[in-house]
């Protein structure tokens, strides 16, 4: 009998990181207390005023389907977020709010993407991005990006690559894993060779909003057929509650709608209702003081991770991930990791194939004293480990 | 310049209804008082026990992302659902939470549809169906189902529709947008055929649990490839909530959780939490009142119709729709009875090509003071309408 599910299915590749989970569970069933920086995800929940707009909203019932493109008052207050936080200004129609960056992501990929186009992306790099344009039939092409530019796409990377059957380029920045910013000049001459291309600019900007040592940007206001991918997930802390949104350009917007009608309906509502709360100014104010404390966190983690002998090649500037090199097979060092020190950290291979095989990605999504904790441990394995 | 989006994003169908609406509340806006019977969704919301869980939810911070699958709890409570309420017991290892059933039936298409396989889908049927399999680059294969057999496939169009290119069957039960029931031994016997052939059967039971006059009951248990889908969003009324699950073949279920994974990572959190409460005694009480009440409207509706000069083909058992032939051009129909008595309902063009150009979909999701009122101007509709 013939294989019942479709190649795209046979193909996707399994989060590594769900092994080390696993057995992280496991190790803590028994009694370990484990250190988990291998979750992507915030420690913290949203800001007490996103929770209670969301509280009243199911209160009073206002869980009806909304709007396949958002509630307007959210999209309204998303097109505010841009203009006073970011001096971008945007019109709210060309904002769709989504469920989640995934389903911001997944939409954008059905709207671009035919069959045997090509995407360019980098490698490493959000391992989401390869496998939504293989979902739609397209075609990843990795660029082999590297410390020698912060992990990001240079203009000479994109024109050498660029081909034919290239639709597009998609970015993020912050990246995930490496927490690196691509160079906004760089960033506006790729926009612009994109655009007299021809092609597609999609930035994931998911972790705007958690940079430390500079002041966040966007993507918005470049030539070109221009997307941005964003979420309430990261900067937010709204993970669980899936609401993201993409900007689109002007004439991409009903293309869109007709898509996401059919394939979401629309966004939890209760979260729309919630997420109107984010940009309060009780809310960023909390927020902020967040970002402060990744930052502590990150100015903690990266030398304490070189003094425990691990290579940080490229230094973060924003998310909230280390990517470091542990100079041996990344799979079995996090394996031995896990069982020697309970520290639980994801294996580079779930985001490419350039270079990860050696290199380790930490979140610090977890509080000081913990990565204090971690730390120890992290010295303690560097000093008892086998050499390379 | 070529044309930037794919050719699925050009060829997709808006839903008619939304023009019907944005008229609609133009007219309410206007000052007139409109009966809107064009929307697929409950008047009612979520009981209270579900809306507490979900407040809890959100008070306690459980809002981070969950297992790609859903929560443990909630998987096994809808597998007692099925055990105690339809006798089809199924290990809760099978059942994957979706972000509603779009993100059920897009994850199956996204598991199942290569490629150039065909997929047969009633017409008149949910418009998503085809749109998801267009999507991953398959293609619908419309079976014209008519009253004589409820609007449901047979065995022999199955059979006669089945080629070397068919990979599934794809139906609704209760069916939207006719209301009308598969015969359970019919569907039995299309089971036996596709597991005979190497296809795969999806279910979507979206509807399950509003049927009138008979008892509900599963596709599960029947043999072969088969996928039920469903969702908390028509029976529990939480369709704000984007929460439904999809039961797997225990074979595919792998396959299901990696495409998930990358594509929505899971389903929002209070969502389920909230859910776990879906299936105490005291929310079913709630739920199974208001089914007595479609039940009751349904009564009502039909006869009405049928007494304003619309013809009901087949009568409906479940969901909450009446499908009529009004006689002539439904789309102009439709935008006549809007236009002159304020009330809204869904051209059948929104449902296929076969015989729906003089059908129209009424929700009979309005209190019955409403219907009453809706009622009384078909009438009058009726009375001053040109003859066709």
């Amino acid at each position: 009998m013939r294989s019942l599910s479709a190649p795209r299915a046979d193909e996707i590749e399994p989060f590594e990181v769900m092994d080390v989970l696993s057995r992280a569970q496991a190790l803590e069933a028994a009694g370990r207390r484990v250190v988990h920086m291998e979750i992507g995800e915030p420690d913290f929940s949203a800001p007490a005023p996103i929770v209670e707009a969301g509280m009243r909203a199911l209160r009073e019932g206002r869980t009806a389907y909304t709007a396949t493109l958002g509630l307007p008052a959210l999209r309204e207050a998303i097109a505010g977020y841009y203009a006073s936080r970011f001096a971008a200004p945007v019109a709210p129609s060309r904002i769709a709010v989504t469920s989640g960056a995934s389903g911001g992501l997944l939409t954008v990929a059905a709207l671009y993407v035919a069959p045997g186009d090509e995407v360019l992306v980098p490698d490493p790099g959000y391992p989401g991005y390869r496998h939504f344009v293989r979902a739609f039939e397209g075609r990843a092409r990795p660029l082999a990006v590297s410390a020698a530019s912060a992990f990001q796409p240079t203009l000479e990377m994109v024109r050498g690559a660029w081909s034919e059957r290239t639709k597009a380029l998609l970015l993020g920045s912050p990246s995930n894993p490496t927490g690196t910013l691509i160079e906004r000049g760089e960033l506006a001459r790729i926009a612009a060779f994109i655009a007299e291309r021809g092609g597609v600019l999609v930035v994931d900007e998911i972790y705007q909003g958690l940079v430390y040592g500079s002041e966040p940007w966007s993507a918005l206001g470049l030539p070109g057929e221009v997307v941005v991918v964003n979420s309430f997930s990261k900067y937010f802390c709204m993970t669980g509650w899936r609401l993201g949104w993409v900007v689109l350009p002007a004439g991409a917007v009903r293309a869109f709608e007709k898509l996401a009608q059919h394939l979401f309906i629309s966004a939890p509502s209760a979260a729309q209702y919630a997420a109107c709360a984010a940009f309060d100014p009780s809310s960023v104010s909390i927020l902020e003081e967040r970002r402060r404390e990744f930052a502590r966190r990150r100015d903690f983690l990266v030398p304490a991770l070189r003094a425990a002998g691990l290579a940080v090649p490229a230094e973060p500037q924003g998310a909230f991930y280390v990517y470091a090199d542990c100079g041996r097979d990344s799979r079995a060092w996090c394996l031995e990791l896990l069982e020697r020190e309970a520290v639980a950290a994801t294996p580079g291979v779930d985001f490419g194939a350039n270079g990860t095989a050696r290199c380790v990605r930490f979140a610090y999504t977890r509080a000081m004293d913990e990565l204090a904790e971690a730390a120890s441990r992290l010295r303690r394995f560097a000093a008892c480990a086998p050499s390379a």
